[in-house]
């Protein structure tokens, strides 16, 4: 069972360097697979970018706040991490359906949500990458987005309490893995 | 690229034993990765269950007419196989809340929308296993349902025509899946 | 964290059929990694035997009476599992030094005690498996010893009571193999 | 069958570089799977360890002359290591109890003797990691204990010679090494 | 390192029966990886095929008498195998063509000689698959050709003693993929 | 299916900087598995090498114009692409020997053709090695050999084209890996 936490009462800015093995562990003394959620601000330069897709394009991203979550997994590869991501951000999509009137759209790893002047609005960036001993996710979800490079959403501007969206999402989460880890235990093998 | 195929112009009943390595290949001549759908009745046995809390609690499967999935893979393990059947239930739940109004709700691989009496009503079923040289899917969508053994609801009375569902399922989970594979290879590695 | 259970009240007899993907499942609910201790006697026909070694030499197993330990895993290979295989023998082991003034040896995957008549007896039989989706242990020590193949020696004349002998290896199993699993989550790579 | 060597004419010092992929290959030119033992001092600086429950403690390693045991292996992963490593400990102690009079205790990854004061002294150290391209144990079993910062027990007060206990132990890790691979192979599957 | 034998002396007839898991070990008492060669006719009925390309095209094999090579690998899957299954037939081609000045073509795992009617002869068959705990290969060298069901060449028309061949084949073999490995060993990673 | 590129109308001098991973999707916009060829100078220094091998030795490497394939994989390990690296040697001696009439030696990973002076000259250099995300494999066939550190032969005095020569071994080598991948596919597992 993946082991939750969501930071209140400070912020932690985040720069990408918090992507990186253990820092869960080295920052909340959790160890193992856990998922971890805070606020801070986003600024993450092209140095410290792991889509290479978004180095190419010289795309840095910001926001002004947002809801943070980290997750890192010492089972699995790199191919099974993105599905853990999708995993994520479908359930994301799915609590902020039941708590809000909007429509969310998710496309790949990525949530919009039509604006007032009815463009798409980008809610969340998330990306999954590996190091060596672990496979690990961020999915940033904006709070506000004053000053955001491209039309974004905010959870404030949905209605959405952060923490108590964070608090839901890292439970569900963590509840649905560990029903994955199950339906894969209580199958019997078939063959031709 | 995973390959599809709807399959059109005839039935095929599921009892279970198509959930077997290499049914596609012989089926259809389709050879490696692939998902195919087809339209049939369904009745599975006891003795020809995969999923072993069924066989423990005496739940055969009965639908009268459903569309099927059946989708195998010849990388990862049944771990990983569990997430993408999550993702094909997800990407089904996507394209049913696009055609119809009703409320589609995802608990974990089942999806259930409200009857008429307001009991939640059963749209599928779905298993995930392994054989020894692939991992497989299963999943139903009751088109029918008179005489099922549990509340239901069928894509007949949400108004979704199965084949033109099955096609636009078919063709956005190749495409998801292609489309994480891809944010697989894309990121670099993270070290601390 | 595996799952224990002792179980007491009944005798199971094994006859290497219990050597099967979701027997604990099956027999006692128990879903996933896990690790159950039962007694009861004990005999496996060559037709029943996964060792082929055994199977080559036409040596069959039996014994009177039996402390059973049955483990599956639902993650790793059997590689690992045989590793795991030996870490239980050397905390039975362990136990067994802390609560008899007996010298005991472990060659391999089998334990040893000197018999009265200064000749080594075998104290325990051992085995690891794989299914398609899990791999399986069993390992089973003596309790009686009459009729026994070969010179053996029991926990009853020990002095070992095998119903606390069960609970204390079952748990420091489980202890040490999260222990392990923490000890493979707490180290950063290192490189050249 | 893992390759064996014990290296004796010289010291060589312990920093923790030694724990680094292909330093067995480039050092003594022995190449694939092999354990080597030497004998120097041990000191071990914060930024060195790779054991990050240590980092966070600041827990320096410090001995005035071990006798290490550095082990490479090119196949399994880490949490197959950590049971690598859990073997060797348990293959060490069990030649220091057939010669010493010592009572040795496991507790881990650790061995432990009572101390002329009673209280339990620490023998040895020992750590599992990672490379991108192996895996990799060091232990070191205290030879003298003067200034180490934890209490402590040496080969030299045990009356073990150093070389003679390197031999056997290597010599018995790689025995059972091959031994478990064999059990690996000599199987047939089990089915439901 | 593989072990290798060639059966001298007396004819196995293949049957297909003989790509099982453990045959090698249960007829020649090898245990592990291993490459083992003999002579017999070989008679392939549909049902005993594990191509199943060839069970749908309905392809029987025949050949009154080749030069049989049974493989099984204890490590790494079946994608892997069928790269080991490309390298036996290129070393094979290899040392046909120090012996011979035939052409000898390579198309996947066949190799081809052109006959006197100047059409080109099949000269070997080859499959590789999985078991639960193996992989293995058969490659089968005609050495006579009478009643085959296709063009076929015999390495009796070509010159080649088949024991030599298979002493040969089999020793290069276990050479290269021990080399092989020491390739993977002998390198250090690459980083971005 | 590999995607394959041959970079034509410049030239790219290989440093040893180009075995990394995404290389190519850096370079030329070609994202998963693939493979291309270009034509430059070679000079890899001592630090730049990941065969330890060579480094041991301080052999660098060096050639005034080669043909270099790189190639990048995003599944299997370390020990499947060096048999990746074999093939793709074999293939490029089995499409030379089509269009020379010089005699091609594969030793390994390395191809020797008879020199003027009748001893044998290295046509080509190869390593393959990993990242934490891939596997990766250059290889490197001399065109012209002034002031390489050994005999050598290159692909100008064998009346090769590289370029054509390029386009013909990158086509092959992709139809025969998706062969490969095929032939994984199309069988039917056995069992004892």
């Amino acid at each position: 069972m993946m082991q939750t936490q969501t930071i209140t009462g400070r912020q932690i800015a985040y720069d990408g360097r918090q992507l990186a093995p253990h820092w869960i562990y080295r920052q909340f003394d959790i160890l193992g697979d856990a998922v971890v959620a805070f606020i801070g601000p986003c600024r993450v330069d092209i140095n410290e970018m792991v889509d290479i897709e978004d180095v190419k394009s010289d795309a840095p991203i910001f926001s002004p706040m947002m809801l943070h979550v980290i997750a890192e997994f010492f089972t699995g590869d790199l191919h099974l991490t993105v599905y853990r991501q999708r995993l994520l951000i479908t359930i994301a999509k799915e609590i902020l359906e039941l708590h809000t009137e909007h429509d969310i759209t998710r496309m790949g790893d990525d949530l919009y949500v039509p604006r007032i002047d009815n463009r798409p609005g980008k809610l969340s960036v998330s990306i999954a990458t590996a190091s060596t001993t672990s496979t690990l996710i961020h999915t940033g979800f904006n709070i506000l987005t004053d000053g955001t490079p491209v039309p974004t959403v905010g959870l404030d501007e949905l209605g959405i309490d952060p923490v108590a969206f964070a608090d839901e999402l890292l439970q569900r989460y963590a509840d649905e893995t560990h029903d994955i880890w199950q339906a894969r235990c209580k199958v019997r093998a078939v063959s031709e």
